[in-house]
């Protein structure tokens, strides 16, 4: 284990029970409002598969609900391999810590599809937006308000920046920014989980309203293999995020993460409450 | 129970064994090549929660993963109320058919989230293409070699149809068509859940080239509510789908479902595996 921030909020401890299952602790560099910054704990989740012993393959698709928030401290996950096919294997995750009278409660439960890929025939019908390099666009400067996690990462939004004045004014939803840990580290698949998870809210952008909102429920698929994660390094990628319905307490928003080069590593969608 | 095929191959009887736990069986109506239509299995998963005493609210959000085929003939469904909060619920469900030494082995995993939703602010960001209205599309005949599943709806394709000859040129991904029940049944959210993966491989479109390919993990968002269900009633739908990155094995697709009065309904991503 490296002592970056990143790979000590993902580290984890096999017990000694099960197979399949670990000990972590939340950790307060990577800390949100109310819980750990929501895309660490996709990382946690997928980390558990990829320390599983009968692991076949490499991430694929990756669903995490969070059911409840995770309090401060130490949490157990539980990993199980329910079907394993010739070249793919779907798995089953869970975090939970004590709830009343000390019992394990359930927080997140997720789903993992790993597979051994083979070369094909290719091609992307989503290619990278125009947009100019990272050098040419201005750090994201945190303030003192910001949360923990948020320094974590170095941004470079390009457009649909955080709104400078909450006037409520009706906008578009869509962001694109360059982004990269803020202190390098090697792109893997458990960053790259995280990463899909970046973006701020749409209804704060769409509405210049800072309303209360979470996500509940992310879906990332992984396009990237080992060989383009490490040609990647700890080099910049381009996200963008867009907003598609909001209705009645939920939106849902869609993301992609490109390299610099403009490969598509990843594509992620996520649904999210919001108030009012 | 009706005795329309769609309310049939969902149906399910409440095991005397514990709450949660159902019985059914695959229906040949809705037979695809090598196991049932994707789309019934997603609607059997989410008609579970829906049958469960427990159940709070209405669905929000529901992935399921093709870990295996079901065979023809009986399965089990379990569905359990993981976390439940205030005004929102995470279920976790799978299906299992007897396997080796008749011990039940999982074929499908999947997570579901239900909630109480509340009137707010709304808008989209994803408005309905413009397209002409059903009656001037014409039907899309199913040919002889139509599986059985294909015969159960209506689909009016505006473009992006499965090509008329498998020359290997490379197109678009994109598909738009008018759908509905073949035999009219009032929209529900087990419906919408498979019509939300009524759509063919993109990368037979995207190549023109008929390779093997099958949906490993689908990711659906519900936007409409009972209400809305209700104006739309046997109404059509617009479905739209297109390819996102193909890689190595496996494509994304994204497919979006409005009414014919321009609300989107559902929004849904999947993850698709390819040969060759």
């Amino acid at each position: 284990m490296t002592t970056h921030p990143f790979d000590q909020a993902i580290a984890l401890e096999h017990s000694d029970l099960r197979a399949g299952q670990f000990a972590g602790a939340t950790s307060p560099d990577y800390w949100n409002m109310v819980g750990p910054f929501g895309g660490t704990t996709a990382a946690v989740i997928l980390q558990a598969v990829l320390r599983h012993p009968d692991l076949l393959g490499a991430p694929v698709a990756l669903t995490v609900n969070y059911a409840a928030a995770l309090a401060p401290g130490a949490f157990e996950v539980l990993a199980v391999p329910v079907c394993t096919n010739r070249s793919t294997q779907h798995w089953t995750v869970q975090i939970s810590q004590p709830g009343a009278e000390g019992r394990p409660q359930v927080n997140t439960t997720a789903t993992v599809l790993t597979a051994v890929r083979r070369d094909t025939w290719g091609e992307s019908d989503l290619p990278m937006p125009a947009v100019p390099p990272p050098a040419e666009v201005e750090r994201f400067a945190i303030g003192p308000a910001g949360v923990a996690w948020l320094d974590q990462y170095e941004m470079r939004p390009v457009s649909g920046t955080v709104p400078a004045r909450w006037d409520g004014r009706l906008a578009h939803s869509e962001s694109r920014l360059w982004l990269r840990d803020a202190r390098p580290r090697a792109l893997d698949f458990a960053s790259l989980a995280a990463m899909s998870d970046l973006f701020y809210p749409r209804v704060w952008l769409r509405r210049a309203t800072r309303v209360p909102a979470g996500t509940v429920s992310i879906t990332t698929y992984f396009h990237a293999d080992a060989a383009l994660l490490a040609e990647v390094g700890t080099g910049y990628l381009l996200g963008r995020a867009v907003g598609q319905q909001f209705r009645n307490g939920f939106f849902d928003q869609a993301a992609q993460l490109w390299s610099e080069g403009g490969a598509l590593l990843a594509t992620s969608n996520q649904i999210v409450y919001y108030k009012e």
